[in-house]
């Protein structure tokens, strides 16, 4: 695809090149995010950042990710305040607010609501979450932390193995990482979550169209031990039909690293597309892994603020300059 | 009037000429708003962009406006979170909120609030709205939304024929409006409202003393025949007397397509303060308008961005010097 | 202590001559903030500027402060919007959002929580208030303003006389600006307060402990004669064990002109950490002091500015860049 001025708004728009062209890019960015240098490539551009629904991480991640290119960030954070809740249609809300920024990053509960403003829209948008739909660079930063983390192993994408745990059925990133899988050859996918909670089928189908051999299964010990990453998700208690039903998997799908060092392979990567719950009746990841070198919840978070880096610089068509604009450091920084 | 470092409060500040240098100056930042260059004549300056009240896209206008120009934006949206709330007078809050920023902008629910506010403060302030009393920056760019849009036709202020529709007692907008167009020469204006909604005789009789031509009525497909404008508000139902009252309005001050093109001359300009209700019993503007050439409330909106851009630029006495910051884009943009 | 890269947690980690070079570097920043010049010597900086409880004031302090080295802010306001909320722990947060910024202020409602968030931080992180523990830089700029004041009139902080009115028990303002003075020789520290909200032991012993002469008094019309500095804080009558008792002592502890004038010395420098409560029955600082020229409320936030300009500039080690980067203001300023 044409990255310049085009909508980013499903997973579904990429093929493969794209996904490569992407991650590529977002190499590139890693020093100005590690702050070896700085660029002002676009200094002077406003991101509208519009956060219909709050999310603070989300939010200050894409902000972050505008600033580090040089550029401008105004923002809303809710609903209540906003014109949308006085009758105000999405196509106005689009026509008014791309009249005032180079790029909209929107966040909105509605179901395709980002596509609907994206098609009133002046500016490209970026699709930030529109309810339980998409979340693409959601999607991305995932998929790039895989790439990222096995090729420190010395492995690509193809050949993955890969275990997805916890609600495969309402968990929007799950769904959008498994069709991002299908664009690369022969992977292993391991399925595990409680049967109320499984993966639908469409998704299950797509992986086994594309080649990929898919296990299905509730039992989490035994179905991590031959996998390069286990992708973990929170289940909650009210998508059970019952407490009863709930009770009888409290904590079977669950983390810790006694789990780990039992079952798993030494270099197993361990994922989550965060917020992870860290109170005690959580049952999703322990905090006893904090100290495990493979635990890249804090890699992803980091990972996502590359993706998003290049997302903005491939939409607004700077990727070529942003070295030009370079300039070295001149204040303190640590961060490695 | 003296714009360098003064207030922006009231419409009745102005005389014609100070509405003419701001249009002359709004016209001037037409190439930054579009992005065919940008400039960086304040950078280093802050605006405080408070908003005690919440108004996503009046916030959101101020903020873009002052990052076109080079500056930066600090923000606050709502009330329960400020110091206000906790017995603070505006004479304390515009203390020590004017030592922080270069200009502040200022909506706060409470009418005379924001002349209170500055009276106190050390920098210059723009009122952004302050309750039913005062928006002067709303008022002014309907005017320079219509000066421009005669122009494309090749006319001027002078000898314009607007109707003004809907809740005519309550609206700032059309009162402020009004004020503004005595200060031209030669206007037929028709107000077009419930009995009950009437304009106030203060600004009709404002305009008949002007030499204006007035005429007051209830009935709009035969009023809307001769003008050049229509310019049509909300009609909120509970401001009615009662619901039988209400309910034998609801309707007759609506517009379509098939009532625009049954009753208006062809290059009759729509005009709304927006945000538009566009639910299906707003009884506002419908939206089959929106493929209307005419329908100009985004290009208000667009407009709005000028305006304010110019009141930044004059307030802080650097339009001479906006140029001279300029550079040309180096990101992707097709806004036109 | 160095500086650079340092966490700013506490009052408790200063030695004397961190506070004289803080006051030094702030002294220096006086110009820019003057607006007699600009420096851009953190542009392309970020500061994380998290309040995860409102305070407008202190956040837009801060905020500027950042924006007037050059650097950009990103923020969050309150809690209900953050993944806090949904059982993120502290760790975590910062895991996350200490990967997108250059430094972060934090404010928490919570005792503690900015300490444990900057352990898991990986940059500087500055206290901007932790529930009743900390809030170090607003210690440090009431400490810096009765330097400033006192140096004005040719004196120094050894030998500085100074009353603490009001709540002296619960307010963390006294207890945090007591540990400063013990730093300094020869005072004289007056502490009035209704009995029930009389200053804790542990600071009296601390102040007496380092040689200062320290009275306790219910009695402030007989205590404010012999003093360079009246440092006022709020009383809340919820704080007393009974309505009785809270009314026994209304009015007792509020300073008017005509209570100015008659009991204090005419230089004698009227501080509050504010905001002030100025409704009618606030008993705190009445609104008739605002003409007195040694009120000095304002200048106290003024100075907040000055001190937190200063720790970022220390902390991200550019305090000697910051007039290297320095440029002329090319707009309207009047502000002195």
């Amino acid at each position: 695809m044409d990255f310049a001025g085009a909508n980013i708004l499903s997973v579904e728009q990429f093929e493969r090149a794209d996904i490569e062209r992407i991650f590529s890019v977002a190499d590139s960015m890693e020093p100005y995010a590690l702050r070896h240098k700085v660029t002002r490539v676009l200094e002077g551009a406003i991101l509208g950042n519009m956060f219909f629904e709050p999310s603070t991480r989300t939010r200050i991640s894409f902000g972050c990710a505008f600033n580090l290119l040089g550029g401008e960030v105004r923002e809303t954070t809710g609903f209540q305040s906003s014109a949308i809740a006085k009758g105000e249609s999405l196509y106005d809300t689009a026509r008014v607010l791309s009249g005032y920024s180079d790029v909209i990053c929107m966040r909105h509960p509605g179901e395709g609501s980002v596509g609907e403003f994206s098609a009133a829209s002046r500016v490209p948008v970026i699709n930030g979450g529109d309810g339980a739909n998409e979340h693409p660079s959601q999607a991305l930063l995932d998929l790039y932390t895989i790439q990222k983390e096995l090729r420190a192993l010395g492995r690509t994408l193809n050949g993955l193995r890969i275990a997805m745990i916890g609600d495969l059925k309402y968990g929007r990133t799950v769904h959008s990482l498994s069709h991002l899988l299908c664009l690369f050859n022969d992977l292993h996918v391991v399925l595990i979550s409680p049967d109320e909670l499984a993966m639908p089928d469409e998704y299950v189908t797509k992986l086994r169209d594309h080649g990929h051999q898919v296990s299905v299964t509730s039992d989490l010990p035994n179905n991590i031990s031959h996998v390069d990453i286990v992708y973990s998700t929170r289940i909650q208690e009210e998508r059970f039909a019952s407490k009863q039903e709930a009770d009888s998997y409290r904590g079977r799908f669950r983390l810790n690293q006694a789990i780990y060092t039992k079952y798993c392979e030494p270099n197993t990567v361990i994922m989550h597309p965060l917020p992870r719950d860290s109170r005690a009746d959580a049952n999703e990841l322990d905090n006893d892994l904090n100290q495990n070198p493979n635990l890249a919840i804090f890699r992803q978070a980091d990972n996502g603020l590359l993706v998003r880096m290049a997302l903005f610089a491939m939409i607004l068509d700077v990727v070529e300059q942003v070295d030009k604009y370079a300039r070295p450091v001149n204040w303190f920084h640590k961060r490695s």
